[in-house]
């Protein structure tokens, strides 16, 4: 089969490899319903982070179960899953405390930007819907196993509660995802901090209120009058760089909350400042296994398009061009049909 | 009057200067029964922090109201008094949200190591006991004031919850009263680091159920042996250095919380190193105001007694012995008697 090979920065190639098999007994195989190229994946492909050699990419994805290892409990052939990035146990102490991303046995899973993929710890990772989705639902679902699980954990880590006042710092699919997810879970105000006229119209469709185009020092500011001098109770930083990380903290009231879920890249603490801003902060590799049966259940029951995101639609020979247009922004995500 | 005047790292003199009056229509000013020295002061005692001009010191008091301007409705001359190291209004959005240590006006009060002390704000600013206090609970009262009330700021911020595993990094009066709010808040395990004997079987007295004695990464790793390799659920940090800071994060659990309430001195966080560890952060200056109340009542009834950490007791006019004394780490906390 083909897949998706990073080579070095700029230079993803769809090349032949060997088809996925079960390696370990609570492996299984999936072929895959869609896929699609993820923010993170521009990291490496920018030369930002390095490509010490060929690298197989992708990490989202949902599809058809085709084979399962002889330990495997729960999964089973002809189930549409829905798995995270991160293969988990589910069972050891820390993804019992929902921080499934953390779990003392887990895999990082690479190599989905193809037409099958092998899963570890199946039983852990993979949720089932409760039945073989339509074609329509699908981008919704595989939204779940990453941006949309991730934009949820923003929101859920800065604490959205209802009636609260949100600022979203990125426009990116997660950006835009912690905006839905925000006013799921009840927010009255959503401030989407975005530059671009197209994303700003995606945020005021999924639920934001209002729009601050400034960024940095200014964006605060602008935040800071929104709020009557106040500030946010919730923020989500869904970027994951220096900047906008102190214009995310900026704009969290005192005692109120900010989360942050790229991995950030060149970002310092100063912990007196940190101090004094009397924020609380919380964040990482989200936890999208916790949260993937209510995901499910939103998409399912048309709670939730998620799937609004992918703006772009390809097939998977043509992954290429996908890295292209979301590396100079022309989409926010590329879906891509294997 | 004499109060204490800090001209130059590690020179206190106890000096003549005009008694405090009525300056603004809300402020009160009160006859102080007791005052200490603060663990923060040593930081400009010991010229971590400059000493630009010389300093009336001391911050923490509990007193009898002596004078009130026309716009105090509530305190009155008379009443038994405590208030914390920052003035706040208790009225504005953040005094609201509980954070009066981020008070729209808050004043920082300084010069409690004196017979008598002005306090601005004093309606939003001060507490009243029940009725006058006897000798006996003075001590533990004006604790109240600055070191408990940052102790259980610190559990609090840590989320510490009944048959929660606690661990309280710093073994000053501030980690010691974190180990006895931890316990009164209901933690099965507290795990005390120190390496010092005296204040080992303090922190055991005031709850401390596990010692460990070793810092750094060594302190980590026997943390980690104590909690079967999964790690505290909260973790107090009560010092405020790089190594402090690294050892409580490296203490917590993945998506356990690590609170921190002592002024950073040279602290960065590395964004990337925090992401996977996935801990909740929270801290800053203690809004003791928020808790007042109810340490107060916890003292009153009986319930606390967080002036066992005063383990040195001088004549106000002895306030430099008193510096001494903390700095060279003779004693835990220096209780002043005016």
């Amino acid at each position: 089969m083909k897949t998706a090979i990073l080579h070095s920065p700029g230079d993803v190639r769809f090349e032949d490899v060997d088809a996925p098999r079960i390696l370990a007994p609570t492996d299984a195989v999936i072929r895959l319903s869609a896929t699609c190229v993820c923010g993170s994946d521009l990291w490496p492909y920018r030369g930002i982070q390095p490509v010490p050699q060929p690298t197989p990419m992708g990490h989202e994805y949902c599809g058809v179960v085709e084979d399962v290892g002889r330990d495997v409990k729960h999964v089973r052939p002809g189930q549409f899953v829905i798995g995270s990035f991160f293969a988990s146990d589910n069972t050891c102490p820390h993804c019992e405390a929902g921080y499934q991303t953390s779990c003392q046995h887990r895999e990082f899973v690479t190599g989905a930007q193809a037409p099958k993929l092998r899963v570890p710890l199946a039983d852990g990772t993979l949720v089932a819907t409760p039945d073989m989705p339509t074609d329509d639902l699908v981008p919704s679902l595989l939204a779940a196993s990453d941006v949309f699980g991730t934009g949820w954990f923003a929101a859920e880590a800065a604490n959205v509660k209802p009636g609260a006042t949100v600022v979203v710092v990125g426009d990116g699919a997660v950006g835009l995802l912690g905006v839905l997810s925000a006013r799921l879970m009840g927010a009255e105000r959503i401030i989407a901090m975005s530059g671009h006229a197209s994303r700003q119209a995606l945020a005021r469709d999924l639920g934001a209120t209002d729009i601050v185009a400034e960024r940095g020092e200014a964006g605060v500011e602008r935040v800071k009058e929104l709020t009557k001098g106040v500030g946010a109770d919730s923020v989500l930083e869904c970027v994951g760089t220096q900047q906008s990380m102190a214009q995310a903290i900026g704009s969290a009231r005192p005692g109120g909350y900010v989360s942050y879920v790229g991995v950030p890249h060149g970002v310092a603490l100063a912990g007196e400042q940190l101090f004094f801003t009397h924020v609380h902060l919380h964040g990482g590799p989200a936890p999208v296994r916790r949260f993937l049966p209510r995901l499910i259940d939103l998409v399912w029951k048309g709670e939730a398009d998620p799937g609004k995101v992918f703006d772009l639609q390809l097939p998977l020979a043509e992954v290429a061009e996908g890295y292209r247009a979301m590396d100079e922004r022309r989409a926010i995500k590329a879906l891509l049909m294997p």
